[in-house]
């Protein structure tokens, strides 16, 4: 596909206007000023759009679409032991598979490329994101409340299976992350057992990290350590890992972050729907801690609209540290593009760059709610709508255009979500 | 018009499915689930559609859309001085005549109906609410930096003008209220004043109040009093009045607040990006005092995506109380509408009822972050976007439909935007 006289953000997320991007196979392989020689296929007329790098959503549980709603209104506790396990006891592979395909749908719609999710059945997730053509870390998400030889347990050897099975899929699309739940509900045993095999397989560790501010502080009263210095005596941060929500982080954790060159993934509004507090983003990047941007689960958002998880983002820091002028729309978009990409240890990804992977989304700029524009990073962070994504590209693929999924079949994903959605609510209420 | 088979949020905000919806000159004429006999005009195919009450906009400077992204990153000293006093120091009647053509078409787009508006070039504003169609409550922000006779200066006059001129223009659509800009921007004698001319037309006051901590402060300092004991005691609240912002109110100024039935308008989106803090909307509803939602202007937003603004206000509510089960989707929704339409004195507005206005927006339930649904007013707060309205109707027409602007001409709109923009920010530079 050639974008002709398109306005982009580049590499260092500047406004360039009137430019041709020209994308071949699953490359950007053109960008510049003068129409490029040679046959790109499909020319699409970039009047009214700005182009930009797709989104990577650092933290996910994308089958729990089917939840969206469904909780509410609820402290933690009671939302989690009267609504989602008992919802999630009755899943099944198919519910899972159907869920993850409307996942997808919604993240395409809404401009995001590659997820980082942590859940189980996890060879379903696999199996869509390999047929719908997006890119995901899938991990299977390992609790261990007994003192148990980890390796002889369900979730280790899924874990190990999906590995083994999945990782570099899909043309490389699908990568199998080792997930470690949280703190509170594994052993030492289980995480020194778990950061074992990840050291072994040379992987990558997803895990929750000081979410709320009870579980981090329970953890200092079992431990005698914060949550971060637990993992970090273990071993868990030896490989390349991406920790969710560090709300309630502390200086000194801070500090061990960044020795370990751990991700923090933000999820800014699911930390405000359960009321668990705002990430210190800004002390985290000030340190040189990579921060990057998830949505958690929809169960706790209601939505995969990254834009707004953009703009959220930028401004609770803002909030939180009493000072307007932090986190600066292009670190927004940093932290959801370029940021995410090289924690899901994707080198060639995340930044509208020459030779390049094509992961990329077209926003239309026709509204009345982008006009009039003195930059555009600003624009794409504080006023678009994440509607205004109008195409969504993977590895050079469309994956949606224009409110079409040319790789989904919408009218077969609502039939079965809707069953799902219908039996396991009311299996979960008796 | 007659919405056939339509979902909608019925006065209580309860979800009633497939029911019919019949408009008859300005008012909801029919409301349920036999198809009603006579002449409603149009047949609207309300398939997968959802009908909810039109958006209040309790707060706003809408010609501001001027400044959109204008000034960005700054102290909230230096983003007024160094980027918005010099902009608008160029300000002409037609620049602010098209702005606000920009703004409500931005508006409709997103379902508002009716905007609190303080600015000035006020006549311009009512013109271009005339024209439009839309509902505005329009106010002159007077400020008096000098103990002047207010009844002189050019606010004051500019505002009994507008009044006269004004009030009740448009088949009632506009009204124009009495608007004080601030406490540290005039003086006791101008309050008094202005107080003592609304309450003698009977009026309706709009204010700024206790926005950021330091002006709360000062005004301590300077009278001894908070702001609203201030304002309280010099009879500005003698009349409806509507209070922007109240981020810093104290306990007793709740109880002003609620002694004197003033509404609170909050702005929980500009009141993040310029690191104002919080509104304690929960402490506020619960004392009994009606709050409404505004979205401050587009320059401190950027946006009137007023779906985030309902989603942010339940949320950092939440956040505020660190509690999940304040502000209810309800709830959010309630202070969206009703409470704006109140606020506004449009007793007769602000719900789905028979009887009365058809002031209202159809949401677009076909895409994937829409399904599935357990609940669906905690749809519309957490998980739709803005941009799914495709329809919003005022007094019973149609102002906005399918990107469509029938009252309003966009492309003239935004050329002579585009080259107010152009002009007063290099004017401002320089």
């Amino acid at each position: 596909m050639l974008f002709r006289g398109i306005d982009m953000l580049d590499e260092h997320f500047v406004w360039q206007k009137n430019v041709h991007v020209g994308v071949h196979g699953d490359r950007i392989a053109y960008i510049g000023k003068e129409l490029p020689t040679g046959d790109f296929g499909e020319i699409y007329d970039g009047s009214a759009k700005l182009l930009l790098p797709g989104f990577f959503n650092s933290h996910a549980h994308t089958p729990m679409v089917l939840m969206r709603g469904y909780g509410e209104n609820l402290a933690l506790h009671d939302w989690l032991t009267t609504r989602i396990f008992p919802f999630e006891a009755g899943l099944t592979a198919n519910d899972v598979y159907y869920a993850t395909l409307l996942g997808y749908a919604e993240s395409l719609r809404y401009g995001i490329v590659s997820t980082t999710d942590m859940y189980y059945f996890c060879d379903e997730m696999a199996r869509a994101a390999i047929e719908t053509g997006v890119k995901a870390n899938i991990g299977r998400g390992v609790t261990s409340f007994t003192d148990e030889d980890l390796y002889q347990s369900i979730a280790f050897r899924e874990t190990k299976e999906l590995y083994e099975n999945y990782h570099e899929s899909g043309d490389g699309r699908i990568k199998i992350d080792i997930s470690l739940h949280a703190e509170y509900t594994s052993t030492p045993r289980a995480v020194r057992q778990l950061a074992d095999y990840a050291r072994k397989i040379d992987g990558r560790m997803h895990v929750h990290l000081s979410e709320t501010k009870i579980e981090h502080e329970e953890c200092k009263t079992r431990h005698q350590k914060t949550p971060a210095a637990y993992f970090a005596d273990l071993g868990l941060f030896d490989v390349p890992t991406t920790a969710a929500h560090c709300v309630w982080v502390e200086d000194d954790d801070i500090a061990i972050l960044k020795d370990k060159g751990v991700t923090v993934a933000s999820n800014p509004i699911s930390n405000l729907k359960l009321a668990s507090g705002i990430c210190p983003v800004h002390a985290l990047r000030a340190a040189g801690v990579p921060v990057a941007l998830g949505t958690d689960s929809v169960a706790s958002n209601n939505s995969l609209n990254f834009i707004e998880e953009i703009k959220a983002f930028a401004l609770l820091a803002k909030q939180r540290e009493a000072d307007p002028t932090v986190v600066t729309p292009v670190q927004a978009l940093q932290a959801a593009t370029r940021s995410g990409a090289l924690a899901q240890g994707r080198s060639d990804s995340g930044l509208l760059k020459t030779g390049y992977r094509a992961d990329l989304a077209v926003l239309d700029l026709s509204g009345p709610q982008l006009h009039p524009v003195y930059d555009m990073a600003t624009h794409v962070v504080y006023s678009a709508s994440g509607s205004d994504i109008c195409l969504t590209m993977v590895d050079g693929k469309i994956l949606y255009r224009d409110g079409l999924f040319p790789t989904i079949d919408m009218e077969r994903v609502r039939f079965e979500t809707a069953g799902s959605a219908a039996r396991l609510s009311a299996g979960a209420s008796s």
